[in-house]
């Protein structure tokens, strides 16, 4: 963090997003570019992404000819979801009610795709930094017909734990944080938000049910109230570090579903993962290149330094402040 | 590939860079950060980084106290490498006999730093939207006291291979690869380049030697030439893709030294890996954000595709073919 930076700074944001666009695909009453004409819809709206990158037909590869050459078919469906009818909102600016009118959309999505595909990957790439290409507020579901990489690494590493310890390992994880305190962001009733020992990102968080959970669709109702205003007063802060709309990447991992649904799951506990690439301000963001994708992840600043800079923030929004 | 991009596009490139800059601390003549004055350098030059990741001394953490908070000391120097005293040129506009002399400075480096360090990464982060924030050609050597999370995977990955087929996996691979031919981007005497079967990034590559060789020290002079050779060619095609000076993070990886340097390393082979971002055109680059970070990469063309048309790009240079 010494260094002096005269590398990349990122363009600046847009700072007036209308809050309805008729020709931006994701406000309602527009027209998509499969020709559908989205609904007047007035809270979260579910729909195909026009653009899929699975799809329930992908064709199979057919049988490999070579150990070093293996290549299986990924089928799945892909669904975008608008949080809001407006454009000019983000998820920290939304009510609690708002959010957790979310909430509950994301536990129907894991049931719904759930009934059918093994995993169903929940994520919002927020802000143009994470790829994001439009700024209405909204997430992604990809159904899959397989476990993804990561989702078979904590398949791997929560099994082998419980069946060492016989406890779920983010159950003693979040135990051990709360104990020990200074890597803890946010507590609540039922949840928990962390800088995880293990953290990569600069700001990177992990949010924990405090219960042992293991999917979206099983959070009770306070829970999930809970869970609406948890997130809130974090994505508050994280808008409030450098005073932007912080970019990040986030999503949830619950056990695997589908026709598996009523094996044991009992060692995964549901999680989101924060994302979020900025560093130094609003236009300087930490680079994952070199020495990270070549040999291993190595951080600016240690997670309890990011821990505790993010404690110490307001949990009253910059932008709702001064009214 | 067939959705409109509506997203982020990277600030224009600094279209010119003053051959010599007194204020650049990579010039041949300028002062560093610590004080100390650089020779009047006129080929290669390797020096201290000023702002080091990794120290020889780093603390150690000392006895972990649960088996989920394990930490150790990384303990390693970081070093910068010029590869020429202009700061206007890049690797692609240097000449073939200047390229050599950078791969004399790297096999020289991985002897040095390998006497005593059982890790030396070689990496270059080239351009602004790679993190790098100097445009002097230049790449960075850590050396480490652990082999990092890539080297231990490539590790496994090839010594399991090794045991149950007898030969170094990477040799059967580019084998293999030269019979099959679509992933093949450029092949010469003693070098192969391809776009590997489990590229993530839209134009990666993959370069190898033909010759069993495990470490850089270990390559004849016919092949130093002709590796500078092919990575002009190849760095050239880059530069061409998109007619700009193409952004990328690349790196060596050969077998562990250090103290150990002496075991049966037979199962390693020496390559470089080239990971650059831009996907549609040179402001338009693949975002590796949320599905890819929360659970697999899934890529935007297939390697087959990205070598085709690495393949048809002229090997003359888009600034030097006026001429
Ligand atoms: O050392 P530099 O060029 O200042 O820094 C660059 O490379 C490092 C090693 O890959 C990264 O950790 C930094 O995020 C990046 O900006
Ligand atoms: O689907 P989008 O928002 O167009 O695209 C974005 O998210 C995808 C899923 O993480 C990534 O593969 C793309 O690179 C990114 O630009």
């Amino acid at each position: 963090m010494k260094r002096p930076w005269q590398g990349q700074v990122e363009p600046p944001l847009l700072t007036t997003v209308p809050r309805h666009d008729p020709h931006n695909p994701l406000c309602p009453g527009a027209t998509r570019a499969n020709g559908e004409v989205n609904p007047h819809y007035e809270g979260t709206f579910l729909f195909d992404n026009d653009f899929p990158a699975l799809q329930p037909d992908a064709p199979s590869p057919g049988p490999s000819d070579h150990p070093l050459f293996q290549a299986e078919a990924a089928r799945g469906v892909c669904k975008v979801m608008c949080f809001h009818p407006w454009s000019d909102v983000t998820l920290p600016l939304m009510s609690v009610p708002e959010i957790r009118a979310v909430v509950d959309a994301w536990a129907s999505v894991t049931e719904e795709l759930g009934a059918q595909y093994p995993w169903v990957q929940i994520f919002e790439n927020k802000g143009a930094m994470m790829g994001c290409s439009n700024p209405h507020p909204h997430c992604q579901v990809w159904a899959s017909s397989f476990l993804p990489d990561v989702a078979q690494r904590e398949e791997r590493s929560q099994r082998a734990y419980q069946s060492q310890h016989g406890e779920p390992l983010l159950m003693e994880y979040g135990r051990q944080e709360l104990l020990r305190k200074d890597r803890l962001v946010l507590t609540s009733e039922h949840w928990l938000v962390l800088v995880p020992f293990w953290a990569v990102w600069p700001f990177q968080t992990l949010l924990l049910p405090r219960r042992h959970v293991r999917r979206l669709p099983e959070l009770t109702p306070a829970e999930r109230d809970d869970l609406a205003s948890i997130m809130k007063k974090l994505l508050t802060k994280y808008d409030n570090l450098f005073e932007t709309s912080f970019p990040y990447s986030m999503g949830w991992h619950g056990a695997p579903i589908g026709s598996e649904a009523g094996a044991n799951w009992d060692h995964w506990q549901l999680h989101a993962h924060y994302y979020p690439p900025l560093l130094r301000s609003a236009t300087v963001r930490k680079f994952m290149v070199g020495y990270e994708m070549l040999a291993q992840a190595q951080r600016d600043l240690t997670p309890e330094q990011a821990a505790e800079r993010l404690r110490a923030l307001p949990e009253v929004h910059y932008r709702l402040g001064q009214k």
